[in-house]
């Protein structure tokens, strides 16, 4: 696996200068990311593709590079394959559809390819799909324009759907939350969900798995390398319903037909489930926060009717409001302005218009004992000179965002942050720190549930209430 | 009813040219949003705030104003209400806080209140409130800037809440959805809910009513309103949870604490309910299309992935896949690119990437009788000169979504177009269009499926799923 994620060199077979040829994307990618490992191309004809030479042939080529990308038609790639293995190239990225999703002469060509594998020892990634990047040493070799402008981080992605697994990106990117490492996986010939799955576990660069499933094929290891990363991993699963199993053309079954099993399959290995698409991003970020270690919050607003509907979702989730200390209660109201508000957990903070007092109370809030986070509801809007502000009124004027972020570091406690906003602020809300924005006030609660249930159960804590 | 939200001219009691002086953000409103009606202030010490002379009481008013914004303290109140009855001003708008949510002193305000309006015949909005907006005559009176970048249309919003009533106004905008008018009733001494509900009912200009209710007092009556409106109601009813409502401080309860009673009268009545706030913005804008006649979709995309997961939801949901008949099978073939693609529904549109035969192909779906609706699914981009693209590979850079709309238009049936993309994308892609955007799959099913249910209703058929 580190030969193909952490290539050093890569070769790409079938790429041309022409417009519209997929390897020359590939290569623009590269290009585009950053590589900064050896980038061989080979075309019969020749010549060269965006400057880079062409060998004419693999055998070719100066060296057996870690890892050759076949951008060639389904029934071209057994023979190239070949030529791959006699070089000693044993590590191949094969985008190509065709094979078995696609009739009897696909399988047979699959069946070759598998041979030639066994052979030499080959490994590889798909066909049928995008195969890898590599956000941190450039390594992208999708063969569609993949945008360079996504934070490098620690969110890596494993994906049976290419397509699915690009638009994961563009939601990580609008999150502004970091990525490590991609891979879509496609018909999964050889390499499958438990073998990315196991090196993800143990890639130090990843602290987050991301899986888009449509089937599962080794149910039973898959939950043992789940186990075994000891790191927070979010699976999508679909193709779950009988009317989208009997729809989609290609799956190999085993747990993909009992939903109910693999749901609390995946509840014993630690994989949180999520249901929606966007989930998957919105969730990965939540990692970054200090874990959230019990189930008393504080919820603060100067919205009445957000903490209503926020406590609302906050008792379905389990979570409990601790009455405040008196002292504090006698603190936070020298910090009230006209004083006509009555101080409680959910904390209506309706009469503070001051932005450094907001700060005070949140900090004092996460510093008590009895308090194991703070979740947030603002609205937020722009000042003229694109200052990020929690609300309209003079006094709110400032961008509080920066110091929330290190009061939550200096107290080890998480603030789950909501600004119910134009979109437009929230992204510059989230272009503006390292920790997660939230978009609406049930999704923010839903989120610190998660991240309760996964701090609870990673100190061996059973998860007060199961995720809807 | 009429004459507080087509109020010909209004009086501001209460406003001074000071900075930080609240009736002066109200004048302002009313000066952003156009307001043409004729505009009072009012303060005992007179002078002018920008640039509007005030006189020194109610009584020195040149007539008898539609309606009177009282924007002065709680205990003032009664007084002035007096004042505006004695010169024939029936109809008040009370913005201000310290009431009966706030102990005896403001029970006692109350309870005088009442007795001045009963006196003189006086209706009123509020107390504890942001009072209204009607977007069509510029009538802007809450007490903090409001935002005119909203485009004008047909949804009303009926909140309890005026700082939830204001974010979900923000959600109307980033949807691009039209916004007509706008009450937060607050403590709902004297207009509640229903009054509002009977007056948005007979509205000519509201076509959508959203409502965010706390507490319902009224149950019988809201439910009688809501089914003589003949309008899509949706309603997000918070306070429902044990710990939310005894943490909430006023509630006058009635349907308010059995929720599951609430939720079988609103089916009963046709109101919609919500669970998460921004479904509220999102569904709103969903009844500008043509009706969804039925359960049989076709679901499109060039992504396999999204097919998978959105069908999945599409059979959540109970939705059904009519097999597409030959000759249109045929001529979707005539479409694709290299044919490897076999056409059923879902329809797969990966190997299609000219924009005109996506149009096309969506088009005819839409023409067949056994075709109620289209679900399409894409990724989206923008051009480098700011058109969005469905797509990022060569044919597919054209803007469809203009065309799709007339698609739509002339078949009478809608389509669910679902753009997955960065934000600004979505934000460029809604801008332009007059029909919503969805920006998750499973959202654009789940909004499908509530117009099916609400289409079928209003035919006296009966819901295929009742809405989770």
């Amino acid at each position: 696996m580190e030969r193909i994620f952490n290539a050093r060199d890569v070769a790409i077979i079938g790429v041309s200068d022409r417009p519209g040829n997929l390897g020359r994307d590939i290569l623009r990618n590269l290009m585009d990311w950053g590589y900064e490992g050896g980038v061989y191309g080979v075309n019969p004809k020749g010549g060269e593709a965006l400057g880079f030479p062409l060998y004419k042939s693999v055998s070719d080529l100066p060296k057996a590079v870690d890892l050759a990308v076949l951008i060639i038609p389904a029934p071209a790639v057994p023979g190239v394959a070949e030529e791959c293995g006699r070089k000693g190239i044993t590590r191949l990225a094969i985008p190509a559809g065709g094979f078995e999703e696609f009739g009897e002469e696909g399988r047979r060509i699959r069946d070759e390819l598998v041979s030639v594998a066994s052979k030499y020892g080959i490994r590889f990634v798909g066909p049928n799909c995008f195969t890898v990047i590599n956000a941190h040493t450039g390594l992208c070799l999708p063969f569609v324009p993949v945008s360079t402008d996504i934070p490098r981080g620690g969110v890596s992605i494993i994906a049976q759907s290419g397509g699915v697994g690009l638009s994961f990106l563009t939601m990580l990117r609008d999150e502004n939350a970091g990525f490590s490492k991609f891979v879509s996986m496609g018909n999964k010939t050889d390499l499958d969900e438990v073998d990315y799955l196991e090196y993800m576990g143990s890639d130090p660069q990843t602290e987050v798995i991301c899986m888009y499933l449509e089937d599962v094929g080794r149910g039973r290891e898959l939950l043992e390398k789940a186990r075994a990363a000891n790191k927070p991993i979010l699976a999508y699963k679909a193709n779950v319903e009988p009317l989208t199993t009997q729809s989609a053309r290609s799956h190999t079954a085993a747990l993909a037909n009992n939903d109910e099993v693999l749901d609390g399959a995946f509840r014993q290995a630690g994989i949180i489930r999520v249901r929606r698409l966007k989930q998957l991003a919105e969730y990965a970020k939540v990692f970054s926060l200090p874990p959230l270690s019990g189930n008393r919050v504080a919820l603060v607003s100067p919205t009445g009717g957000m903490l209503v509907l926020s406590s609302d979702q906050c008792a379905r989730r389990g979570f409990e409001f601790p009455p405040l200390s008196p002292p504090l209660v006698e603190d936070i109201n020298d910090h009230l302005r006209a004083g006509v508000v009555n101080v409680s957990n959910p904390v209506d903070l309706g009469d503070v218009h001051d932005a450094d007092s907001r700060v005070y109370i949140i900090n004092r809030l996460l510093e008590q004992d009895y308090i194991d986070g703070v979740i947030a509801v603002f609205t937020a809007k722009l000042t003229s000179d694109g200052e990020v502000t929690t609300g309209g009124i003079y006094g709110t004027r400032k961008n509080i965002l920066p110091e929330l972020g290190e009061v939550m570091r200096r107290r080890g406690k998480p603030l789950f942050l909501c600004l119910v906003s134009a979109s437009e602020v929230l992204a510059a809300a989230r272009r503006g720190v390292d920790y997660p924005v939230f978009a609406d006030p049930e999704g923010t609660v839903d989120a610190a549930a998660m991240l309760r249930d996964y701090s609870m159960r990673t100190r061996g804590q059973k998860p007060c209430v199961e995720g809807r």
